[in-house]
């Protein structure tokens, strides 16, 4: 290694060592803190982000990967200097497209809106979140203005979290699913007698459960914490150090901790794969909010809400719950996946989810660019769930206010969910066609050979390769909505009760 | 405020907030992380350390000190302002006298010579642990001589824990202390049939009761965490978030929770009790070690010892332990208190613990100054414990490996804990001038009076004054051994079996 790039490492590693401790500081407050802890804990975030950033956007930074990148010039191109080089010099770039004051600006104001919302959302009153939404998309769309004009300016949003990728290019997959997933919701069958789906689910055997899972799926005590917040997440301080949480309703199945901890374990996962060796530098996270969105979604639902998977794990779960003892397997699996027009997003099941997505797609981009006032977004809200779902939200609370993601700023994030969806099932093709009896080991409860898989083609890449080199690398063509339809088509076709 | 004073409070907050980060890291290592995070959570501290450090001793804050001394001269000296302003110069001097390279080198051996340390005591190998002693106490030794020569070069290092204190003042207090303490161990009655003190005490009974104590003393929810670690502590991150750990053992009451939790809660007590406004400042904090040792002393001992206090919590401890059910109130309160020659620090009672502290005060400058050879430790200390105690360790875990203050670099500190118990005694007879009725409020289970007296006489001034000044408002005068033996021997006597 060249001294230029030594150098180099350990420059960026003190900064993630900061960003680190960030999200140190970040999952406190949501798993541990005392609520008092409030009143100075935005301060210490705040500090130790501004320090992290000044640290990154120095001009010695930029200085030693210029050299850096003159001694790997020749190197092979995936090696992990030549990676390091190039995305961080990337990274380096935008960061210093964006004024100290503003990105102070933005942090504050995220901080002080999602207090709003939460407020807001609590008391229905969608006016009184106004002000702060009009003030929110004021300086977003300054933070466009601070990157060159591109074909949308939608697209300087979706490089946060989808580098290089363009807006027509997710307007193509979703032009393509509208359709089709309005129809299988159309299609779907009346629910049988589902009366068990409101429980009671017990806490403490929702996480006995929970935990068994993860153990299962590779997920161990040395190196994942599983703990209760109201709105789960992963995050993680290494590779060897993730933190996912759960939540646990006692009398909604759809809403216990077995499925959001199926969801975040995928995350962990991917997080826990990494290659040790980069850690500790800007390449040790996943590769892009899509390429994560598919991991969670492909052990949640792909593996998780699968016949084989309950095949497995039914037994214990029906005698961990009285509820369950006279359901029989098939009655159970058609309850956690027969699709439902819903209200909630993140509620949905997987055919209705896609359809929520769409709808924060389009808003989003009217609300920043197409001249749609924010007094006029609880209608258009409720016009478009009517079209696209078939049903219309009763308050603002089950409509536009449901989600936290506008008021912490949020825009350009939604679309990726649901891009991780289509993702998640060609990964998952392509993990069929090199282990073609997948389903027979998820049978006898057996994920050892499709995590190896997993962490072989995907997860210990980091942030190596751009998500789009990424997605060609581990499915084998660019992202591709049909089978991620087929699957759904598939999966609704076999939910009829015999 | 001067615009300066303004300037010099936001730089200082932001160098408080990343120590405040470090301390948030430190608490999660100790009592949340996975293991495997241990990997990274070294490198992540000493950034966040670095930066600190790095940030505070510039010569703009120095700048900034002097500039803002000329704005606060003539103010009120007891103004927070000016007691920033000084404390905060001090603060500066001394950081700015040590090498960045000498500081970062004690943080990295402190924390790999702690680990050497578990692995000798776990193995009884003091001389694995030698060569990092020796090494540690060359550390110490350039540490001294980057200040101006002191009166006794120990002074340099007692600054750090008990600002402006000298040796000969400790000596002088412990010279009085040495022979009474020693009488008093000897006079001690045999033990009573005492089988009960090696339980069972169920740990989840532990817990409610621990827990039920810090909250009548007024260590509510909102502000206070209760956790569990090897190795009780407290720690805060602001005034309004207190973190408290403590232990169970199920087999002996003396190391039951109840103490430890009594003892870290007074400790929390004070950092709860700061003025809100000194937060983010480096006055926000408990003024020196024994000060802060004389309040978990208070709470855990003079309080938490105290026949009144047994009289209000003993019906519910008796409740709660099968094994408590026919031990009358005077038993186990003479249990709680009788002096028995001990090996261990930590398990000592109030009267042995002072010998114990005599014993560490000695040895700790012979070996940074006084030519004891690291090979002789170990002779030496059992000699002086027989001198002391008139027992003899079987081998050194229970020797001069049992504690991990000297491994992470901790001379100095030791001399504290036992001030804090003089101290402590100093600051309850003042305490009673002022409320005659105490004991009786503690025999109701009321600690609000006292409480409100602590905060008010103490807890709320934080670091604005020096540890002298302070002792001197809370206690009404300097330091002084004659009330802790006057306690004692009280104590002592009324722990005659009827």
């Amino acid at each position: 290694m060249s001294e230029t790039v030594t150098e180099l490492r350990r420059e960026l590693a003190q900064i993630i060592d900061l960003r680190t401790a960030a999200r140190v500081l970040e999952w406190d407050q949501l798993v541990m803190m005392p609520r008092g802890g409030a009143t100075t804990r935005g301060d210490h975030l705040a500090t130790v982000g501004r320090v992290a950033h000044e640290l990154f956007v120095r001009d010695e930074i930029g200085e030693l990967l210029e050299a850096a990148a003159r001694d790997v010039d020749g190197a092979d191109p995936d090696s992990d200097d030549a990676c390091l080089v190039e995305v961080t010099r990337r990274d380096w770039e935008k960061a210093r497209r964006i004024p100290a004051d503003l990105h102070a600006e933005m942090t504050k104001l995220a901080s002080e809106s999602v207090e709003a919302w939460a407020t807001a959302r609590e008391n229905d009153d969608y006016a009184s979140f106004r002000p702060w939404l009009d003030r929110t998309l004021d300086l977003k769309r300054q933070y466009v203005a601070c990157f060159p004009p591109a074909d949308d300016p939608y697209d300087v949003l979706l490089d946060d979290f989808e580098r290089e990728m363009h807006t027509d290019e997710v307007r193509r997959v979703f032009d393509r699913l509208e359709p089709a997933l309005r129809e299988l919701v159309a299609a779907a069958d009346p629910e049988e007698d589902e009366a068990f789906l409101t429980g009671p689910y017990p806490e403490q055997m929702q996480h006995e459960l929970s935990l068994a899972v993860i153990r299962a799926f590779g997920a161990s005590n040395e190196f994942f914490r599983l703990d209760s917040t109201v709105h789960p997440f992963c995050t993680s301080f290494s590779t060897q150090d993730v933190r996912l949480t759960t939540r646990y309703a006692e009398d909604d199945l759809h809403a216990s901790s077995i499925f959001s901890t199926l969801h975040e374990a995928g995350h962990g996962l991917y997080e826990r794969g990494g290659d040790p060796a980069l850690d500790r530098t800007p390449l040790a996270t996943g590769c892009s909010s899509a390429l994560h969105e598919s991991q969670s979604r492909l052990w949640e639902n792909v593996i998780g809400r699968s016949l084989p998977f309950w095949t497995w794990f039914y037994p214990q779960v029906r005698d961990g719950f009285a509820v369950l003892a006279d359901v029989p397997l098939e009655v159970f699996h058609r309850a956690i996946n027969r699709p439902r027009p819903s209200l909630i997003r993140v509620d949905a099941d997987e055919t209705t989810y896609g359809l929520h997505i769409i709808l924060r797609f389009g808003l989003e981009q009217e609300l920043l660019f197409g001249g749609l006032d924010t007094k006029d977004l609880p209608e258009r809200w409720d016009d478009r769930m009517q079209e696209l779902v078939g049903i219309r939200p009763a308050d603002d609370r089950r409509g536009c206010l449901q989600d936290v993601h506008w008021a912490g700023g949020l825009f350009g994030y939604f679309p990726t969910y649901q891009l991780g969806n289509v993702l998640s099932v060609q990964i998952w093709e392509r993990l069929l066609a090199d282990v073609p009896d997948a389903y027979e080991q998820i049978e006898r409860g057996e994920f050892g050979e499709i995590h190896d898989w997993l962490r072989e083609e995907l997860y210990r890449h980091g942030r190596k390769f751009t998500p789009a080199e990424t997605v060609v690398r581990v499915a084998g063509g660019p992202i591709d909505p049909e089978p991620y339809l087929r699957y759904l088509a598939d999966k609704n076709a076999s939910l009829v009760p015999a």
